[in-house]
């Protein structure tokens, strides 16, 4: 039987450990460094003939040096023999970047799809991937993971359930995600319809549902530069909100999030480990839920050829 | 007929603008940007449907970003309806890795190459490659341009030449690189036999050939660190050498490269502009000479269905 190791690149080590303690080995042994010119040097260090290769990378900020360490790695692993190679990406960089929004744009999450599927990837784990087509754009097995039973349990042990609480998707691609949260904590959806009026005026927030003397959970897949979801949450409390919290998958945080939501009216945020945050990004109002577990139990499932869909079910222990 | 165009991405615009000027055409329209969180933001500004387009980029430090932002673009390119997509790499990257030194090493010549071919490239001009062996990592035409003629060119116009020059290859591999100088400048060679008596022991650099009251010009494809060519140079200059120059295709000069090179007893490094360099790596005993005028004539040769390789004979014009 072909054995199972799983090893970790450099974007987020703390969590490939987690996966790798749900799953019950070590991690595999590699050495990832930087030659004097800033090219990746990589040798792996233990045999790994024949085994089934898990790898885990987020393709977060540096995205490109993560990228290529993820593609050169996988070069290393088909050429020492791999049996498979499962490349394991809680957060999959360029994914906004899913279609041609203007003429003569790249399509670039495909792109990475196809260096994955070239360099010799085998298997992709994903988690909460920005549009759901991404799936389509591999020729492999492709496993999505959803993080939103994880944060509905962070909500539901601490009794946000029932008619108090309102799950606010920000905008309407974001409605089946609400959904999702509010069926596991039994509450009612709102929905931020942004309209900008005539061009170059300020968009306005209307707010479509009951929001006023509840509390609001705004849900996304990912926090950028938090812009958006710090003036939907003004808006909440501006239509009488008792409370707004948010919560998202993916953590960027680039240019000024940390500032923005430190500023805002939002009491909590809520989101995964699918990115390693510096210490100076760790806001006193972050609540960080890890997605170890759940991917490690995935892993495990699917060496087992067992399906991976009941992890997301209402009632899975 | 199908239009040229020739685009330029970030690495080296002053060699693109030169190699635009030699073939007669202005550099494409595109704009090349980050978006907050560091992902590359491209968009062509100019319908390309159907032309025949050369994208110049050297994949020199920062490789990773370089590379990302040459695949992106490629991907761009091929959506846009592009005729041909012709890769101008004057410095190609991870062109040391390029076999397996040791165990469960990648070979990230070879994914480099296929990562440019899936994204949709057609054809490759590369300039003094690390090994020619990385024109049959591509199934695309690869046209390998050579440097030796034009720094030639610079050394016959200040006549070092004749009995009274030596050409001396640092190591046994560059052998082919030092004749094909000394062909050009009538002279003689020598080579640097680089031996370690004993382990743990410092290498000993013995040198066969003929230096002793000699202008000897030590030629490399490329200096990174100096450390090799440095040592070289001192080992002449202690056999006799009244003189060392350097030459090189590409100019890395990374780590403690500038400072060695300053501090050596080397008169005069002779370089190409392949990798654009920073004011700050400009030594006073730099010569930089353009490749711009070769990669134009190469480029306007390659579109008449003309065969490259006359532009590296003795006495082309
Ligand atoms: N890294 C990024 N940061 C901000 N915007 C991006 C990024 N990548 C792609 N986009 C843009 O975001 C839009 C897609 O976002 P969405 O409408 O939420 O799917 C497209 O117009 C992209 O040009
Ligand atoms: N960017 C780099 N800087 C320094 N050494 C490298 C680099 N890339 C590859 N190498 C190593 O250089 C050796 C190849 O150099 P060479 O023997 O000159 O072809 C291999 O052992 C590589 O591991």
């Amino acid at each position: 039987d072909p054995k199972l190791k799983i090893f970790a690149l450099n974007s987020n080590k703390p969590l490939a450990e987690k996966i790798a303690a749900e799953v019950g080995v070590e991690l595999g042994k590699s050495s990832v460094k930087r030659f004097s010119d800033g090219e990746i040097q990589i040798n792996i260090e233990e045999s790994i003939r024949g085994d089934d290769i898990y790898l885990v990378q987020s393709t977060s900020a540096p995205v490109n040096d993560n990228l290529m360490e993820l593609l050169i790695m996988i070069d290393a692993l088909k050429r020492a023999s791999a049996h498979t190679i499962s490349v394991v990406m809680p957060y999959y960089g360029y994914a906004r970047q899913d279609r041609k929004a203007r003429s003569r744009e790249p399509i670039t999450a495909k792109l990475v799809a196809n260096m994955l599927e070239r360099a010799g990837a085998t298997r992709v784990l994903a988690l909460d991937l920005h549009a759901a087509q991404i799936q389509g754009f591999f020729d492999i097995p492709v496993d999505h993971l959803m993080g939103a039973p994880l944060l509905a349990d962070y909500f539901l042990r601490n009794e946000y359930t029932g008619e108090d609480t309102v799950v606010v998707s920000p905008d309407h691609g974001g409605v089946t995600r609400a959904r999702k949260l509010a069926e596991f904590l039994k509450a009612p959806i709102a929905i931020i319809d942004k309209r900008r009026p005539r061009p170059n005026v300020a968009e306005v927030m209307n707010i479509v549902g009951q929001v006023d003397g509840k509390h609001c959970i705004i849900i996304d897949d990912m926090i950028d530069t938090a812009g958006t979801i710090t003036l939907a949450a003004a808006a909440l409390k501006n239509a009488g909100a008792t409370e707004v919290l948010v919560a998202a998958t993916h953590a960027i945080f680039s240019g000024p999030a940390v500032e923005r939501l430190e500023n805002s009216v939002i009491e909590q945020v809520v989101v995964t480990d699918s990115i390693q945050l510096a210490e100076d990004k760790k806001l006193d109002k972050l609540v960080q839920v890890s997605v170890g577990p759940l991917i490690g139990r995935a892993i495990t499932r699917i060496q087992e050829n067992k399906p991976v869909s009941p992890l997301f079910e209402n009632r899975f222990k």
